[in-house]
């Protein structure tokens, strides 16, 4: 069985507040082992990464290096810098005081890095970090939650050549857990809701050094550009 | 919190077997407003959906409405009878007997909505029903599991219009909560393992008629045809 538990009690979060530190404060109590899901949104807002609503579009344009649709109603679907494509280069407005816009955070891998290491000193656990952010698709219609940061463990489970359940070799079953993560931890989170940061407990992963950036197509990868 | 609770002993699924008799004897009791997500495989195998393994490639085209792409190594990416876009029209061969393959349901949707429909008979529970399957993206490596079937809730949360945790209207959110409930459950199938049903509860959804069908972009709508 896994558990979807939200972190209560963090509140708004403002410029500089150490994320690790209100996540330990919580009446949800870590385990070893546990992923702890984060919304990009509170990570960008500890970062300070703030931009005045008026000029969305020049951040929009700054954050993306490459469009690849803009919308009759003006969004614009582009890769940012990190190489994630998503829709005005993942900055939006919802849930951030005043007229502010939110950029996605410089580096995410890094700022859950970050996070969990100062977890590992206090409370002293061995956590996962996941940074999520909400994407649309291309075919589908609806948004979903997915990996922007990872720390800790392989982003993938790779399937090929182990054996199915008859026996017989599987291929190209490469299943990215860390999106299913957080779009599992999303179901918790819902979007008006104040629960900015969900545990994951008892999900079978890969421990290991990894990263979000692992789950971004190359260009020579990329069917769809 | 949200468990995600694999259905336990279901065992290889034969052609005619009755899938929800099967989850209704299983020692994991099912509860009012469970989501039980069944993996394509099963619902496949119970609606004897096999052909043999030379007729692949005729059966990629018949069941392929509109070609995307053919990759180098004879993957062909299409968009199913159905509307969705996938790898090979769903068509696989994986943890099947023999050297068969094992193509999507006819009407996925039809199928939960019967399924949903036994279990409502007996053992008597007002349940959603999601059948998944393992579908890659554009733009980012690897699978998770999304909604090919859905009885019994909408798809979707809408959170355009309602207010976020400023007070501010909110715009194009709209959580497609059936592939998120989708991929909650594959974290705790795996491939390998013999899960091929697994019980959410706790989750946040809207009871209503909807299906996966919904989930599916139409041409207007689709900025990647």
């Amino acid at each position: 069985m896994i558990e979807l538990i939200p972190v209560a009690g963090i509140g708004e979060v403002h410029p500089n507040d150490d994320l690790a530190a209100l996540i330990a404060s919580s009446p949800t109590e870590l385990m070893d082992r546990d992923v702890v899901v984060i919304t990009q949104k509170v990570v960008s807002k500890a970062e300070s990464r703030f931009a005045p609503e008026e000029e969305k579009a020049a951040h929009v344009d700054a954050e993306s290096v490459r469009i690849l649709r803009r919308t009759p109603d003006g969004m614009v679907i582009s890769q940012t810098r990190h190489g994630f494509v998503c829709a005005n280069a993942g900055i939006d407005v919802s849930n951030v005081p005043g007229d502010n816009l939110v950029l996605l955070p410089i580096d995410p891998d890094a700022s859950a890095r970050r996070i969990r290491s100062r977890l590992q000193n206090h409370p002293g656990v061995d956590v996962a970090v996941i940074i999520s952010d909400t994407f649309g698709r291309a075919w589908r219609i609806g948004q979903t939650d997915v990996a922007i940061g990872v720390a800790g463990i392989d982003p993938f489970i790779d399937h090929a050549g182990q054996p199915d359940t008859q026996g017989r070799p599987m291929t190209a079953t490469k299943i990215c857990v860390a999106d299913e993560l957080a779009s599992a931890a999303e179901l918790v989170m819902g979007k008006t809701k104040e629960v900015c940061a969900v545990v994951v407990r008892g999900a079978e992963v890969i421990w290991d050094r990894g990263a979000a950036s692992d789950i971004v197509r190359r260009p020579d990868g990329d069917m769809f550009r």
